[in-house]
């Protein structure tokens, strides 16, 4: 059976989960506490030499980290991941955005908030995260003003790698009210069928 | 034809034209000069909504931004990327890897060299940038320790990903000298059949 190292408070791992779950795919979820440096163990890096979560357990001893590699891997041959070419890159696309525009900022935010508490000799880094998180917002809203989807008018994993840490970058202090388009897709995204929470409601 | 927008002194927009030229493919090199603000002007952002480069246009019209979403789009159907379901993960994986725990801390070191000439207020953000690049490196160092290359031992867009940044990361400041198997890899691509340089040799 398929075997998550995860949190799923992690928008990165929650990704996974989602997606787990509207592929009707049984799998293990072992939690693992990145605060307590249960990724920084011998046993963890034999894993993932870089030590980090999401990890995805093929087979015993087949590992695969990345957030957006696993939910290539495991999208592969299915709907969530378009076979024409332009439109994987296009899915690419804003997976690479996501990773490199959107998730230090808007994810660096909400872990210096939530997982930390807000310490005053963290202020400066988290206001410097303001200015690019919302310009990675602003750069979504454009996009989707007029469209349904990020890639092709269906939902794809481009949709549910953003869809990880946007739909709780208010918990990292950000105004999510100023963006309607976004809004909309976030309750859309909600709406597709086998949606879990990252409660897992 | 294809044609680029980027700057070859760029490590990711090197990547796009390694490929490009190993592929054999013609395409036009249109230079975009991003100290002077070329990818902030409005013609630009009509382009590319997160005014970065490189950007591929495929055809009139039709643009492809992110440097390893490009590789991908260019690489399908040829060696550069494995048709494997499990290997095309793995590239992934690397080119993952390369945009979040390398090039912000490797390039962005190499940035405050380069391009802005180390000025003094930037000193304690490139010192930040040291640990976490050396970091990137080692986990290079182990992966490589007896592999020839990243994914499933051929030469992919994975290598060609990671050398864009980590053949001049002592431009950055990094002593490359630390990691054989890294350097021995460097050696190994650099011998790849249709291999350019950075300056165009």
């Amino acid at each position: 059976m398929l075997k998550v190292y995860g949190d799923l408070q992690s928008g990165n791992c929650y990704k996974v989960k989602l997606l787990l779950c509207q592929l009707g795919l049984p799998h293990e979820w072992k939690h693992v506490d990145i605060l307590n440096k249960e990724t920084r163990t011998p046993t963890f890096l034999a894993k993932n030499l870089n030590g980090k979560i999401p990890l995805l357990e093929i087979e015993e001893g087949m590992y695969l980290p990345e957030s957006n590699a696993i939910l290539h891997y495991l999208a592969d041959g299915t709907p969530f991941l378009p076979a024409e070419r332009l439109l994987r890159a296009q899915v690419l696309q804003w997976q690479f955005f996501e990773q490199y525009s959107h998730e230090p900022h808007i994810a660096g935010a909400r872990y210096i908030i939530r997982y930390l508490g807000r310490p005053g000799d963290y202020e400066a880094k988290l206001q410097e995260k303001m200015a690019p998180g919302y310009a990675a917002l602003e750069v979504m809203e454009k996009h989707l003003t007029g469209r349904r989807f990020f890639v092709g008018e269906q939902y794809t994993i481009a949709d549910i790698a953003l869809y990880g840490y946007t739909h709780v970058a208010h918990e990292g202090g950000f105004e999510l009210s100023r963006f309607p388009s976004v809004n909309a897709w976030l309750e859309r995204v909600s709406r597709q069928p086998g949606h879990v929470t990252m409660s897992g409601a």
